[in-house]
């Protein structure tokens, strides 16, 4: 009574494209724009947005760093499954913590492409921001553990685009996700406040970025 | 900075196939020969089985009606992006409650198809295989809440398919949920201990199947 197995799936170019950066710096803002056109394209756009997904899969969860880090392993877990399956899935979180990016990143490679986007801004515009109050409430008292103030956040060393929101707007900012989502290599800038980006080099950063695109499998 | 949302998306003709019924009834045997077939000839085919999506989405849930019930939220969850994908999804998972298998029926149905198939073995057959060493921990006071033993089992009202895998084998069993995803009427046979089975009636069950395989949305 041993289960039958599927047949492997022929690639399917599917991609998961991670936004990742501190509350406030665009994730959210940018994913939507650069979904909108994707979808405009006729490109199969999933948005995963970190608080959507915590609130259907991670009930229960609190903000610890295991719990941060089982979180991000579930929206993987969903976005490996829907790029194997040619869908473009853009993910929106904060996801701090470098090494579960690159457990998410090696999971989803084995089906598609993986795009880690570092949506950066300085601390100073985020806070100024504060597009759901989060800054507001601990200047209050009323929340702790808030990544970039009193809790972690790790850059990532080596994404496949990084992008200075406090000095570029969303526009463009979209705009250069789908240049390198277009297939035209993207230089990885480096940003303000985020020293170790490039530290692999952005040659490296661009053969993995041209890999993914063709939703290459090993 | 409101997020741009994703244009919606045209119809997929993704369905979910969800598979109940008690522990042993041949859920997984009888969705893995579905899914080979189905990618055989084509299909995108996604296998959401209970026990491995619980190791990925739900690490800390137990047993109890509620912590059963959120598991299978989420892999509803799950199963309804990929379906709105286009994707055909089979789900065995033994989803003991009726309310919540309503429940992910009607978020699935915004996107997609959904099939509920009634894996329905007698208990004595269930107990006879026990592939999983279930029955016998249970027996030895091992385990206690095993469904269909010391915790409930609600089996389907109206379910699109019920299989009787005490009398039939897999591959015929396998054979008729394919035939009914070919989209030919199946007739929902009444199966034994499953009284309440063809409660709703099997016009409406055919109708909703047919409406199920067209991936059409209200």
């Amino acid at each position: 009574m041993a289960p039958a197995t599927v047949p492997p799936r022929p690639p399917a170019h599917g991609v998961t494209v991670w936004f990742t950066g501190l509350p406030s710096a665009g994730k959210t803002t940018i994913a939507g724009l650069v979904g909108r056109r994707l979808a405009e394209h006729g490109r199969r756009v999933e948005l995963l947005d970190g608080d959507v997904v915590r609130a259907q899969l991670s009930r229960g969860l609190g903000f610890s760093k295991a719990d941060r880090d089982e979180n991000i392993r579930r929206i993987g877990y969903v976005a490996g499954l829907l790029t194997g399956h040619g869908v473009t899935v853009l993910v929106s979180a904060v996801s701090p913590y470098r090494a579960v990016r690159d457990e998410v990143r090696a999971a989803v490679e084995r089906v598609g492409g993986f795009v880690e986007v570092h949506v950066a801004a300085d601390l100073a515009t985020c806070r100024a921001r504060d597009v759901k109050g989060l800054y507001a409430r601990h200047a209050r008292g009323e929340l702790r553990g808030l990544t970039g103030v009193d809790d972690p956040y790790e850059p990532p060393l080596a994404p496949e685009l990084a992008l200075d929101t406090a000095a570029e707007s969303p526009e463009e900012s979209a705009a250069r996700v789908l240049e390198l989502l277009g297939g035209r290599t993207a230089r990885v800038a480096p940003v303000r406040g985020a020293a170790e980006v490039a530290a692999r080099g952005a040659a490296t950063a661009e053969a993995r970025a041209a890999q993914a695109l063709l939703g290459s499998r090993p």
